[in-house]
């Protein structure tokens, strides 16, 4: 057997949405390298998830990488100083890590460009998001041009392309995707304070966001909730 | 006295172009927050040179942060494997590392946003640079772009800008703007393979760029080689 797919590189948090992403991109026959990161999240359970979805969907390899975000402080995901909230918020949330996937596709870029990879996944949304600025599609548009300049990759005459599968997609159409691909998201882990088992909290924006995409899917939730 | 100065991010490598840079944002009336990076180099000899000018040159502040580069390897400056060539070479040179500006100026958004600051400041030049993508102009402009849709800050209506003082400068002219702005290179380590005293090679391309520097501003060069 020839190997003759193309390299790509998935940002895979452990969640319902970058688990549709990596089982997306395996789908459409790329060779998928993904890549998590430890920033200082109040829980550890979304990269045992990671782990367990990079292996159970077929990722050639998986990376995790840590990072120093908490020193900077100013997110209540990773200052344990701010309170998640369990009501829904006006504008941008406390829940918002300052220039996050900024971070991450700098790092999926600077990987894509060893692998000699000009693709790289995301699954931001724009749709049933969080009100996150580096979730709409302007900005990973601007992320796409910047990349080009940035690397080798692009100087040299290949494309980058920032890939977003679910970016106009409703969180029940995302499921709807992923079940047809074949995640199984009892393994995935949304909650912004999950246990350390990976029990939710039903309670938190993500949660919310979650459960109802399940329920307008017309799926069964498979979702672990706290008692 | 009130405290009116706006906030600025510093990039600091313990370089002379970046010790330039600080110099010049404080001397423009910009309270720095100086940010360097453990991110693997070979020597830790630059990171001291930091720390040192940091405190010297009046920073407000200064943070190093670690990053996880050298795994992802595919650099001579992070991957012990990879030789440090002595000789010019043709195109991007293996000092070359992946989407380092880009990984940097990512942090620095970040700490930015976090400190209510539209400012950032990076000591990238076009002129006598080593043949790096992520030092140019266009990739810089497309850089700010990107980082205004990417923040609260950019989206909130304020504007992030990213300074690059350098950027149209000569060695020999950066040199003369830092010494009119009080810098002491002999403080700065420029060397992709200083020992651990922070004395140069002499011979890799950074080392030659910073002698003909010197050479054409016609002062004397402080650096300390080795025997």
């Amino acid at each position: 057997m020839s190997n003759t797919k193309p390299k790509a590189v998935v940002l895979l948090s452990g969640g319902l949405d970058s688990a549709t992403v990596l089982a997306t991109a395996i789908a459409d026959g790329y060779e998928c390298y993904a890549l998590s990161f430890d920033y200082g999240q109040r829980h550890k359970a979304e990269l045992q998830a990671s782990d367990r979805l990079a292996e159970t969907l077929g990722a050639k390899t998986h990376k995790t990488l840590s990072l120093d975000l908490g020193q900077l402080g100013g997110s209540a995901l990773t200052d344990s100083t701010i309170e998640v909230p369990t009501h829904p918020s006006e504008g941008i949330p406390v829940t918002y890590v300052p220039a996050r996937n900024t971070i991450f596709l700098s790092y999926a870029l600077a990987w894509a460009e060893i692998l000699q990879s000009g693709d790289i996944f995301i699954g931001v949304n724009a749709v049933d998001y969080s009100g996150y600025p580096d979730c709409r599609p302007e900005y990973i548009e601007a992320y796409e041009r910047m990349a080009n300049l940035a690397t080798k990759v692009g100087v040299e005459g290949h494309k980058m392309t920032i890939h977003t599968p679910l970016i106009e997609l409703s969180k029940a159409e995302i499921i709807q995707l992923g079940l047809s691909r074949g995640v199984d998201y009892a393994m995935t882990v949304s909650c912004y304070a999950a246990d350390e088992t990976g029990a939710a909290c039903g309670e938190c924006d993500s949660c919310r966001l979650r459960a109802k995409g399940f329920a307008d899917a017309g799926v069964a939730d498979p979702t672990r909730y706290r008692k």
